[in-house]
């Protein structure tokens, strides 16, 4: 058999144009540990973004060649993605679907509906390594399955990594996206406080309806104020930051800290003894990060958290038993809500991609390429 | 016997007026286990001015009451210092001097020559733990022994830090000081890359004369070309910061990821894969740390070093060890120059104050209270 599909690519070339269109890629047949999925379902997170239109101005969007659309990469840009110029890239890291051919050694799979991780999602089909998916549960859809990998293993890191470096509560920023309520879930039931930190009253509600009680708005004009007390009432001293850019981190930093010399009994101008750490996972805001290091003393650290090299540095059993959990509790702690599914051709509609590319809160599209 | 003497305070009030002064204090006989030593040098180093002057404007010294100095704390930064607000703190981080009474348990210190760590140095005798204080090897004076805390277990806590968590080079910045001499010193015998960073040619050539190989001027225009090919040749991938504010930091992590780039064969928009580590453990500059994280894909962290933390961390046998080895080189490896002796008194005299405030590279003062 020789399968064709659609493959989205994104190209940026050394003009700075950055082209999206669909290209006609033979599949190729599965190798002795490998399967053929048809993909039925790929959500398109902000990470997707990130591959998709790099760091393409999105108001220059234009018609491309050959059914494609294209953008300009301002020059002052282009330096942070040069390690991509003149690469098609294949975009998509996870997706769900139907298994339509299996190599010989994994024939068990043949005809199974599995959730998968690797990229190169949107598109008809995914040739792809058996151990990088995971047959769904009884009764579970490709929508089901499309995002569990990513958001369910980043919400589990998360705790996982609190536990292991010493901390016995958290702080999250962004609390209410699909990963926050994930978050907040698997905190109650392990007992994990948890503070969230929202931009509106309605990110406010979406938490406070799955449970959550420590909920703080950081419009509001005592926001540090409410900050500190959650975090003396939890002793919180790590936090999970998906918005990266001007001074929120730094924010947390400093409340961490007076919450923590709230309780010191003797004077140290290196600040308290206790150890705040603010791992920052997202980029929502792309400026610089600002440390105002005076403000929270020397006990500090700061970093990026990525969900590959923190599974690397995990291990195998604690892998297993992180992606069990979420077969488990696929349809309950780690179920996804989308507010739109599209087809693969949808996704070069400029309307339909100046809406997704906004990121709205509570707004979250899902590509099913079988629509078209 | 009822031993008085002179011990230096530092007070700042309510009303944000900070006052040094000296005051005539009972020494108090040594308990079992303690000693007392009769201080012949004490070093000021940056640290120590971070307790001596708070946050005072220097600018405002005036005469104080009972033959202290007095200076005003802006309003704006009397909120990072509300710990100490009205107690009398004394200063002086370490010192040596000789042992003039030894309780029953350590009777052999009497008359010793000795180096000693835990503040309130800066007066004429200090009742220690004899656990905190080291015997300085035959023929070295108390000024050989003055710094032997600091300065020698920070650089070798640099190198010990490296190598726990796996880098195989190291960047240092403000690299021509007492600290950065000893570290490049280290460095050469333990045959670990070093890059040093400094700001004029004057301190370049400090370390070459020194031995040092990888110097990068951090005003030249070229700056972060150098430091890139820099880092590329040695492959550091930790860096211990003294000035902490601004962009230098960021400059390095952002060297560092170009350099680990320029042999990567395939693109990732997370950047890298070689983790980058910034160590702040100073704080020349008080301005935020500005982390300009597109730079440096998400592969990176950043946070305050201190020693003492690090000792803790470290164990008895790390930190044993470290001890000897400072007894073993103290006047080569760990020598310390100082470009003035000075009085316990004319500490306060404003002149005095004025140029150790200014921290200037290569100047360094010694307080010897046996001279008045």
């Amino acid at each position: 058999m020789t399968l064709t599909g659609r493959e989205l690519r994104s190209t940026l070339a050394e003009d700075g144009i950055l082209t999206i269109s669909l290209e006609n890629v033979v599949v190729g047949d599965p190798g002795d540990d490998e399967v053929v999925v048809r993909v039925e379902a790929a959500p398109i997170n902000p990470s997707d973004l990130g591959l998709l239109l790099g760091p393409a101005d999105i108001s220059s969007l234009t018609s491309g060649a050959g059914g494609g659309i294209a953008f300009t990469v301002p020059q002052g840009r282009l330096a942070g993605a040069i390690g991509r110029l003149g690469q098609s890239m294949a975009v998509g890291n996870e997706g769900a679907g139907t298994v339509v051919a299996a190599g010989r050694n994994v024939s068990h799979l043949e005809g199974e509906r599995v959730g998968m991780i690797g990229g190169a999602m949107y598109a008809d089909y995914r040739r792809i390594a058996a151990r990088d998916v995971i047959p769904l549960p009884e009764g579970a859809s490709a929508a089901d399955g499309a995002s569990m990998f990513v958001n369910p293993l980043t919400a589990l890191g998360f705790v996982e990594t609190a536990r292991s470096e010493g901390h016995k509560a958290i702080v999250h920023t962004a609390a209410a996206s699909n990963l926050g309520q994930m978050l907040q879930k698997i905190c109650l039931a392990d007992g994990v406080p948890l503070v969230n930190i929202v931009r509106s009253e309605e990110q406010a509600q979406i938490l406070r309806e799955i449970g959550a009680t420590h909920i703080v708005n950081s419009k509001e004009h005592d926001f540090i104020a409410q900050l500190t007390d959650a975090l003396e009432q939890t002793g919180a001293t790590i936090a999970f930051d998906a918005v990266g850019g001007g001074t929120l981190g730094n924010d947390i930093l400093q409340a961490m800290e007076r919450a923590a010399t709230r309780t010191m009994s003797e004077y140290s101008r290196y600040g308290s003894d206790t150890f705040k750490q603010l791992y920052i996972y997202g980029a929502l805001d792309t400026a610089p990060t600002v440390l105002d290091r005076v403000s929270f003393g020397f006990q500090w650290g700061t970093g990026g958290w990525l969900l590959f090299p923190f599974l690397r540095k995990a291990g195998q059993d604690v892998v297993a038993r992180m992606r069990a959990r979420v077969v488990d509790e696929l349809t309950t702690t780690f179920a996804s809500r989308y507010t739109k599914v599209i087809g693969l051709a949808q996704a070069l509609e400029p309307d339909i991609l100046r809406t997704y590319e906004r990121k709205a809160t509570g707004e979250k599209f899902l590509i099913d390429p079988t629509l078209g």
